[in-house]
């Protein structure tokens, strides 16, 4: 699974995660998410579900809007 | 599959799509998704996907921002 809309999405994910001072591997662990998957879902290789983007928004205490 | 997220989305696409007139078959076939399929998404019944997500907002010609 590669598209240029879960590779804008991952890159924003990276962005913020990034802005917060987080590793990967912290953020992670923070929003519940398996450490592996969360490099997926960055390099925008997942097409994942709604209730993982509110995971991941709710760990970074912003709103899904801002993921996009 | 029942959350108060998936619900709350659910409820913002309806009240988008009804905002552009459209009944929810027109709009199912508009975005490419089964008819009954999205039943399930307004009734928060469906975890969807980020590229439905996707389909769904450019369907209604906004951001996907614009679903949260």
């Amino acid at each position: 699974m590669r598209d240029p809309k879960l590779q804008a999405f991952g890159q924003r994910v990276r962005e913020l995660r990034k802005e917060q001072g987080y590793s990967q591997e912290q953020f992670a662990d923070l929003a519940g998410l398996d450490r592996s998957y969360m490099g997926h879902i960055e390099r925008g290789e997942k097409n994942i579900t709604l209730l993982k983007i509110y995971q991941i928004s709710h760990a970074l205490n912003l709103s899904p809007k801002d993921l996009f």
